[in-house]
């Protein structure tokens, strides 16, 4: 996969994760370029989100990112090496340290060592290119794979990487995002559009429910291609977020198995949402799904604690297209639904009866590995 | 252990759970007694909980539990099983059946069988006493050991006994609990003093976030025994809930050790209570706990997720005496932590530098074993 007109990426080791694998990544503009972003929205967000939000509405130059520190909780000193690293990035360049977007992932509360990144930023500079892999994979964590996705628009192109497997929760999933596009397209509702496809992508996945304090979704914009239409345009963004977030899911810390939870008759939106979450966090229900137990009571549960008025009479719980309740009332249908639920990957429906809105919400089983890879994350 | 004055109770098999183990309680009052009630405000409550909160503030004979079966989600054979068991046990003791409490924990969506439960009361009658053993035993599910406590006001008592591991969450944690006394008290503020126990103590538990159908707290008082100062009363009463409380955090389903989250220095004590939910119920820091891992990094992002202008500068985290963070600057001690964090019991303690109030939030470890026992919940 290759990146739009007017974009080369990089990806090196530079030695923040001691054994070798690739954990700085660059993008680069030839020029400014518009941008729009989201971050978390954890009161303990890390410096370099505290940096991006600060540059909003400004052109940019580059994207820097570290897979092997948060530097979130590290106090001024996360400051400094944001500002050390931004400072080394536009030199390299040639802009200014303002033109310069920072992430980073990783462990919380560890100085962030400057001199291995900015020390490998001419080797990451030199290997700059058209190819979107060393950069996809350089901003791995506990990822099994890289996860990138492509909307192609005729005569241009929006491409999509991103990283996330863990600490997945609304606001937003744990994740790094970078989409790039050199579509040409009318700048001024960049931001709009952007938030808008990651509310209904990268925040309706939740596997774990916890925030990180380093989310962090970027939409670069060069122009550089040919006009294209706004509703595709905006079509096939969503596409793109949408295509990185199922991917999320599916690599879910420790997960065997990913299940979509669609919402549907409920009062509005942000209701059919906040009932999606409930059922996709559920320790109990994704406990369950790891063991292929289609104990639908722990759906009711899910529901019922985020709606106290929930009208059991009318509730209709399916897994894909088996009903396990109908109306309030249980149908014993519990093999079918097993069934369904050895597959890698199914639907849970809940029809809620309360007025005409839905949502989807993506999420992953809770297996045992994710309690072992997280029983000794730093250590 | 026994039950204060003026109360008897048995516990029996009644062929619910299928493998023999005691599944049928009962708790009978001599006469009418005055009572208290905190119920789940889950809005699919199980038809038990129901019935319950339609009796509030009247008289009340017994109290029948089956731990066998929820009795939730299971539409109007629920109530019609509500109503032939309360009328049946009315039968036996010689009463109203509004003047029969009924609590049940199990499989949810399953009808009840009430054939079982009604054939095995004369035995259950039969075998009542002063010895609070058999009840205690009846009403367990995942539990590991039945859990008692008891407070000795010298001429009267409390004696509590309550069950549960898992499902573990506040309003309420996933438990059934009975206090009885025997004390001579004002009966006028019974439910507001049991309600604000139950809100310190019971509500306070959270081990994996999911909220029960079932959860049912009550308090019988026959004023049978001696007069008890005010003050005393309800002293013995916070203990002997807290006692319990803590019981169910340490025996929280696959936990290998249990937790205290101390948040001081907090706004208000609403704002110190969601602060230490978070970080109790945390699925990152719960897996670290069970590795012993002190990344305190996990807990700021927990605190940061409920609290969206933490005060990072003015932050101290410490995991019993050591401080792994002081207003905001790590310390490096995590060795020394990581001892502590080895024993079957340690405290977190976040000050947040915001104000002056403080809470407690008691929590367990998430184990593998968590997973293992809810992968095949109700198969």
């Amino acid at each position: 996969m290759r990146w739009p007109r007017g974009f080369a990426g990089a990806g090196v080791a530079c030695g923040i994760k001691g054994d070798g694998r690739l954990d700085l990544g660059l993008i680069v503009a030839e020029e400014g370029v518009s941008w729009a972003g989201a971050f978390t929205a954890n009161g303990a967000a890390a410096s370099c989100v505290r940096h991006c939000r600060a540059l909003l509405g400004r052109a940019t130059r580059a994207v820097v990112v570290n897979s092997g520190n948060a530097n979130a909780c590290t106090g001024q000193a996360g400051s400094r090496a944001v500002t050390v690293v931004t400072e080394e990035v536009a030199r390299e360049i040639g802009c200014l340290p303002q033109e310069v977007l920072v992430a980073s992932t990783g462990p919380i509360g560890v100085p962030l060592p400057t001199k291995l990144l900015v020390g490998a930023l001419p080797r990451a500079m030199g290997s700059l290119s058209g190819e979107v892999g060393p950069f996809a994979a350089s901003i791995l964590t506990t990822d099994t794979g890289t996860k990138t996705a492509k909307a192609d628009l005729g005569g241009a192109s929006i491409t999509g990487v991103a990283k996330g497997a863990g600490m997945l929760a609304p606001n937003m999933a744990t994740m790094l995002a970078f989409i790039v596009t050199d579509a040409r397209i009318p700048t001024r509702p960049l931001q709009t559009i952007f938030t808008d496809a990651v509310t209904r992508t990268f925040n309706r996945v939740v596997v774990d429910g916890c925030e990180s304090t380093n989310d962090s979704a970027f939409l670069l914009s060069s122009c550089r291609g040919e006009r294209v239409d706004s509703d595709r345009w905006t079509r096939g963004l969503h596409d793109v977020c949408s295509d990185l977030a199922q991917q999320m899911a599916h690599d879910g810390e420790g997960a065997t198995k990913s299940f979509r939870v669609g919402v549907a008759g409920a009062k509005d939106e942000a209701s059919a949402v906040a009932l999606g979450r409930a059922v996709a966090s559920s320790a109990l229900w994704r406990a369950a799904v790891n063991g292929a137990d289609p104990d639908w009571g722990r759906i009711v549960a899910a529901l019922g604690s985020v709606d106290r008025f929930l009208d059991l009479t009318a509730l209709t719980i399916s897994i894909g297209d088996v009903q396990l309740l109908r109306k309030g009332q249980p149908t014993g249908l519990q093999n079918d639904a097993e069934r369904i639920m050895q597959a890698r990957d199914f639907d849970v429906t809940c029809e809620v009866g309360a007025g005409s809105a839905s949502a989807r919400v993506l999420s992953a089983d809770m297996s045992c590995d994710y309690v072992r890879i997280n029983a000794h994350g730093s250590t």
